[in-house]
């Protein structure tokens, strides 16, 4: 079940077969956000997806195709955060026995969500390789499936269906926004929506202090980079996936970077006027309309796409009061 | 116009009246947040309600219904939260004058929200009785129309509306938990619920606090308390209102009150699992459940009506600090 390359198709076949077990987000017009974003603004708010992310689209999409065998042997990943406790939620409902691979300084109330939902939750070096050095000696031993977060082109699919449910409840929506962290997420949605239709546009936000596609794009070639912390922990990137980077240089518009305090504002613009929970990396999409970064008319419908919302909640409460987030040192900024 | 009383047939037309102007929002379900509830948990997000809060149903449900004369002329209400912006908004969409009496010591951005919706903001005394008092004289000189917050009912009609779409989208529901203020929605729910099926259980829940209705059950007799403050400021309730009093006597299984840090706690457990901003008013009702008040199996489908999520965000960053809120002594309480 190797697959290369991901289509509408693919999306639409993903969308079947995971669409009784997640929920239809609805599209929430929020007018009094207008006069802050400078357009026509409408949320996809993904935090009151189950698990409080998108995630559990892709992770489904992908276990929901697994044989028999597979299934009984059960699945891995490598991740700290959303996608994590996607695959766990997914084992769970599908008895499949899940194992995480987490970096060893993950916050432990991660750590107790994913063991919470019984998942073998094993902690590993902080670097991404040696994590995927561990997940691959795990599958040699154990013969688990890998489930990737990004790179897994059913995943990418599962996540692409968050296009399908835009288009069908706003279908003269004109440009649709979306984070970019490993770039599973904009890889799907941007096939759904160029592939159905092309005028749409298709915008990527990332981070300034970690943002691998932003600077690629620029360089016109795949580049790495030395992340610096961000608010954002959901979607820092030192370097660009594999599989998502040709689809995301072919169907994305453009690719704009926001500042930790434009994040900030935004995470509060978001909880004042829609009344959601959005972690940083949620709000970055909010935060580049605030601060003029995209092109936008008065009358455009714009639709956000409010990725998750699991954030401690300290945290958040220090960002509600403008107080400092420990551990985030905003560089160069106020 | 004067209408007494309010039925299932008066809730069906609110229905038809508003629909196109609201939304409806989603029933969500929970099963994250049952371990600490102790039933099969749904919820009923009215702070996905424009305007942040259920209030808009009855606001449009009343103003729909004036005629040509009476719309020229203009509303008025006394109110200095949700149901003042429900009819600032319902104003601006109609295009009709709205004048509101709030107290004198309204904060700053609530006078400041209704006056951004085209609102005439009358600062005037604290006290109810010199409110309304000031609202009488305003009508005698403008011959304006009053859309009473929960007094009138055309607005418990549209309040009403809550529970059509709870009974539509969950069909099987067993018991529905809904906070009691002034008593206007608490009065369209049960009415709606209680003449469609009757086997449905209606728990109204309010602050300890504040609990005239707790109080005049306990009694058997309508009385007034002295309140006391309350993180719950949406459902302050010295006294009983007169309309909603005996439809509440005769349509309402239960009334529980809740303390101050059951509230806060729940206020936090409802940004943590369902990653959604209540306020505090809106939290009673999980509070109930979490402390054990509330009789329910296992397995029982409860949905807990969530009215609003209008704070101040630092104060509710405050909530989730477990810091104090200004201004809010807990009496008796750690």
């Amino acid at each position: 079940m190797e697959k290369t390359g991901v289509n509408i198709n693919d999306i639409k076949q993903a969308h079947e077969r995971i669409k009784k077990y997640i929920r239809h987000t609805p599209i929430l017009r929020e007018s009094n956000m207008d006069d802050f974003v400078g357009c026509e603004l409408y949320l996809k708010p993904e935090m009151l997806q189950i698990t409080g992310a998108f995630k559990l689209r892709g992770a489904l999409s992908k276990t929901l195709l697994l044989s028999k065998e597979e299934l009984e042997k059960g699945i891995i990943t490598s991740s700290s955060g959303n996608h994590a406790q996607a695959c766990a939620y997914a084992g769970r409902m599908l008895n499949v026995p899940v194992t995480v691979i987490v970096p060893d300084d993950t916050p432990h109330i991660k750590v107790k969500n994913a063991r919470d939902m019984g998942a073998n939750v094993i902690l590993w070096n902080r670097l991404y390789a040696e994590r995927w050095k561990k997940v691959k000696q795990e599958v040699e031993e154990h013969g688990y499936t890998i489930v990737h977060g990004y790179e897994d082109y059913y995943v990418m699919a599962g996540q692409g269906t968050i296009a399908l449910e835009i288009m069908e409840d706003l279908n003269d929506v004109e440009t649709v926004l979306v984070p970019i962290g490993g770039g599973g997420l904009i890889s799907g949605i941007a096939t759904a929506i160029k592939e159905t239709n092309p005028k749409i546009r298709v915008i990527g936000v990332q981070a300034a202090a970690s943002c691998a596609y932003y600077q690629s794009r620029k360089e016109g070639k795949k580049v790495s980079m030395v992340s610096e912390d961000t608010l954002a922990d959901g979607i820092t990137c030192g370097s660009t996936g594999d599989n998502p980077y040709p689809i995301i240089e072919k169907y994305v518009d453009d690719i704009v970077v926001v500042k930790e305090q434009s994040i900030k504002d935004a995470v509060k613009l978001i909880a004042n006027k829609a009344k959601l929970i959005a972690e940083p990396t949620s709000a970055v999409v909010i935060a580049a309309l605030m601060d003029g970064l995209i092109d936008v008319r008065k009358d455009e419908k714009v639709c956000a796409v409010l990725t998750s919302g699991n954030y401690d909640i300290d945290k958040l409460g220090k960002i509600y009061n403008d107080e400092e987030v420990e551990g985030i040192r905003l560089k160069g900024e106020k």
